[in-house]
């Protein structure tokens, strides 16, 4: 699979496609290839988008290709689909939507669904990103429905993460929510022309300013713009404060304010050493994350099965308490050699 | 430590309190106490309360209480508090609400807020639950502030979960997810009073509707009550309908339903080897989280701090790829010794 680094840098798109599914299907053999391709990454800005179905998010990701096809930059655009009851298939449903960008070679579209764990599927995500920059798209869009813990996790893969609204989404059902609130660096209340975008709005700023040590002021005065902010509290270290955007994807109305305020995010970013630390965080996230699933991994292929379901039943007859039952399992433990 | 399980056993509500503190700070020598009392447990109903700030979670708790009380049922009542700026503290100042249940032997309250990672407030909710079910508790109600995955783990101690919301709370910023209807065995329509109550039923019932593999005619024809369903597609298996109800706590309207609707729930899980099948179930899924946790400590207490930054550092400026970085910190990895 390794042979296929070099087509990849040369742009050919079945060689990037057959990467990608061996990426998902966490394939043997992948692992060279990513190793191989991973000096060539770093180039492609890479932007998150969350929303809840109905938000609108297919709409705008198009929009957003538009314009940076119009600017002349290459588009990959990835949308991830963790996969559950309540949202299978929304996403690759919304794919035909997204036709109108088809016959462009500047743009590279391709869908990614949950196999097992969201926590394989997060890290197939990281690594698809790798393989859409090692072969040289300015700008990959990575989309995924809100729908939980998933789009935290896949959006540690972003740089600038935009979380998506829209007024009067099934009544009082939004997936507007503070964890998810958290990591937008953009807000971004889709179908604004329709009735009740003003109550989002307020109910987005209200939330942002519970979770930014700023005062109301503040909040206020910049709200909407890119900036910084120092406070009192924190006079060395300064705030980028989420704006809130209204858009109506579909009559392309604020495209151009949302790419604008992106760019001013990843000025931000890329000022004062931020593009550093925030990547040094996400690696070092990663890195944990990957030998955690790594150790439970290695123990569990030494592990009998019949030892786990053993050590469960007499948990449950209480002839056995939790952590003894762990130091047991403990027990199975194989020292990893490192190659 | 463990010289506090037999007082506990009998009632003691110093060594109750003591052994809850150890567990809440992970105090050494608390795990002895914790394998000594664990052969006492399996005797309390678990129920897990979840709802966003301003539901009247803590009101519902204490009419919840009052009812069992008045049968002569004890209940322990353990508030979790998953801090994060968005929520901290919107618990403990609930607790001033449930100064009307002071007084009473046959309750006893207390809260337990996030010291470090939400698995180690997921892992000591367990141990507390434990603790209080030695202590001959007839219900255990373990109330949290839903703000996203915190509740899902949390849920993961209880038997039957019962998701709190409200009508038009904050216009449209809901707590309502999907993850979180995932795990609701009971949903409470809490202020059925005000405004905009039917719209929420509604929305919740979509959702629900989205949610479980019966349709529409079953779903509409059963909700509200508690039964079970067996679908064409599933014709051996028969499922829990999570039905809605409406309640006013502050008036104590709906609770005797309510109260009626967890027994029944309870007659299901005790039915048909369901209860066996749902332990198994957490007793599994606790195992391979605290094995996790123990591997990834174990690992990173041998390992050098600077190895980790000079992995991190490499990764960054793309001398070394992610998996190496990972085989190498593996490396790391020592033999545990079983005691």
């Amino acid at each position: 699979m390794i042979d296929l680094v070099e087509p990849l840098r040369s742009g050919d798109r079945r060689a990037l496609a057959r990467l990608l599914t061996a990426v998902e299907n966490e394939r043997v053999g992948v692992q060279a290839a990513l190793t191989a391709l991973y000096p060539y990454t770093g180039h492609a800005w890479v932007i998150g988008l969350t929303g809840a179905p109905g938000t609108g998010k297919s709409s705008l990701v198009t929009e957003l290709a538009k314009v940076y096809r119009s600017k002349g930059e290459t588009v990959a655009i990835l949308a991830v689909d963790p996969t559950s009851p309540f949202t299978g298939g929304a996403i690759l449903g919304d794919r035909i939507r997204m036709r109108e960008l088809s016959g462009d070679k500047g743009i590279f579209i391709r869908s990614m669904a949950t196999r097992g764990s969201l926590g394989g599927l997060a890290r197939a995500t990281r690594d698809a990103v790798r393989v859409l920059d090692a072969a040289g798209f300015d700008r990959i869009l990575v989309e995924t429905v809100g729908a939980g813990q998933s789009e935290v996790e896949i959006a540690r893969a972003a740089y600038t993460t935009i979380v998506i609204e829209a007024p009067g989404l099934g009544d009082d059902v939004q997936a507007i929510k503070a964890g998810i609130l958290e990591i937008a660096d953009v807000l971004v209340v889709n179908k604004a022309d329709r009735p009740g975008v003003d109550s989002t709005v307020r109910a987005l700023r209200t939330m942002l300013e519970l979770g930014h040590p700023v005062s109301r002021e503040q909040m206020v005065a910049h709200h909407g713009q890119a900036v910084k902010v120092e406070t009192p509290t924190t006079p060395n270290h300064d705030f980028w404060l989420p704006p809130v955007i209204r858009t109506v994807a579909t009559e392309g109305e604020g495209i151009v304010e949302l790419v604008a305020t992106i760019e001013a995010h990843r000025d931000y970013l890329t000022q004062a050493n931020r593009m550093h630390r925030l990547e040094q965080q996400q690696v070092e996230m990663e890195l944990v994350d990957r030998v955690r699933d790594e150790l439970v991994k290695q123990l569990f292929s030494v592990l009998p099965a019949e030892k786990l379901r053993e050590v469960v039943d007499q948990v449950q007859a209480r002839s056995l308490d939790p952590q003894s039952a762990v130091n047991q399992l403990l027990a199975f433990q194989q020292v990893n050699v490192a190659k």
